[in-house]
């Protein structure tokens, strides 16, 4: 956290640098606006959304693929200062292996998903001990999750069950980001999940902001955590005022 | 439509006028992204949202109660023109009373939900004669659906019912603006259209940006007509160049 720069009204004003996909990010939004205690509009917060689905994928990228994003993230956070922003989050997990160029590059701090993920862990389940990740490709070859995730172990999908399960949920003909949220991604990702259990898993991360999106309580036997609905929770709080 | 200015990429950028409340801005913004035909991110239109759930109550202001909303409304406006916007849309109906002040103070072109509504009545249900509407006090008040559907005769439920059923659906305890999407506010808005299925109407108008959240396909007889997913559709023409 970079600063704690307020609106001219004294509000907070979070900016949502989004599009990566518009599903994830209008599911985002939703979640920010359920995760706020209120009885009338005015008791929410003030939101800006930049939903941008130009920026180049983040995956494609880190797999050496495609152009890098950074350019267009830049472009996108700026529009929301210009908007007034003055703390942003991103709901996209792989676009967080560029936040620490974004915050350098902005003129408001950013929440971080992976910090505020440890927070969470850490607070509410501090008896787990193995975290199972389903997740991109493009964010688990990034490493983001040993890397801000330090005091857990990490299991991933062996490299079959990603190609076969996860990536074909997320970005298969029938998968999540073609608009699909029934029955073939959500079997897909219960498959890639379960192999995680087997393994020891005792706590499993959504950790591509689309796999909540198909998945449905209590498709695993143990907890769920959804980084973006901790994320949202966290940019209420601090948007009212509830943590510096 | 006072131009057609486009973004410096020559993309259309849709400015979403939000946080009326912000329950509804979120189901404006979905109704965008499930409007749009496409198979991957880069199919999808560029989006604004400005969520100010602190603009002063538009029903309140119409019953003469409370503060002009019309200054917040143009700041909110010019947070989304200093982003880049070059169209706008109002995900609240009663805030269109105030459209001709807004298109004048912006420098960007709105979408006007009653005049779309017009539009897709006249090409889809060219036989409808009589239409009933369900809307806030202030919205009805404020004369908006005469003025913009003269080619149609319409339907308010009487002064009891509308206080007992549509505000109370609303407003009230349990209403939609305190989270509330149960059966309760579902219960109270059939009541009040079903009155006016039986004085004649041959299509309703779910006219209160909240109402169709409580609403399920098939409680009434006739069709019902969401104002703002009829909007949604139109913004998601307009920016991709499907219409001038």
């Amino acid at each position: 956290m970079s600063g704690t720069a307020k609106s001219d009204s004294g509000r907070q004003i979070l900016g949502i640098l989004g599009g990566m996909g518009p599903e994830a990010t209008a599911d985002f939004f939703r979640k920010v606006v359920d995760a706020t205690p209120a009885a009338k509009d005015q008791d929410h917060i003030h939101i800006l959304v930049n939903c941008d689905p130009s920026i180049p994928d983040r995956t494609e990228n880190i797999l050496g693929r495609g152009p890098d994003p950074l350019p267009a993230l830049i472009e996108a956070g700026k529009r929301l200062a210009a908007a007034g922003a003055t703390v942003g989050a991103i709901p996209c997990m792989t676009a967080h292996h560029w936040m620490d160029a974004l915050r350098a590059a902005l003129p408001f701090p950013f929440l971080s998903a992976f910090e505020e993920l440890g927070r969470r862990i850490r607070s509410d389940y501090p008896q787990a001990k193995r975290i199972g990740v389903l997740a991109t490709t493009g964010s688990i070859r990034a490493g983001l999750y040993e890397k801000h995730l330090t005091d857990w172990r990490i299991h991933f999908p062996d490299e079959e069950a990603q190609t076969r399960f996860v990536m074909e949920a997320v970005y298969g003909k029938h998968g999540i980001k073609a608009g699909n949220r029934g029955d073939e991604p959500r079997r897909l990702l219960r498959e890639a999940g379960n192999r995680l259990v087997a393994r020891g898993a005792d706590l499993l991360v959504a950790g591509c902001t689309e796999i909540p999106l198909a998945l449905k309580p209590g498709d695993f036997e143990v907890p769920v955590l959804d980084p973006m609905q901790v994320l949202a929770r966290a940019a209420v709080d601090y948007c009212r005022g509830g943590r510096a």
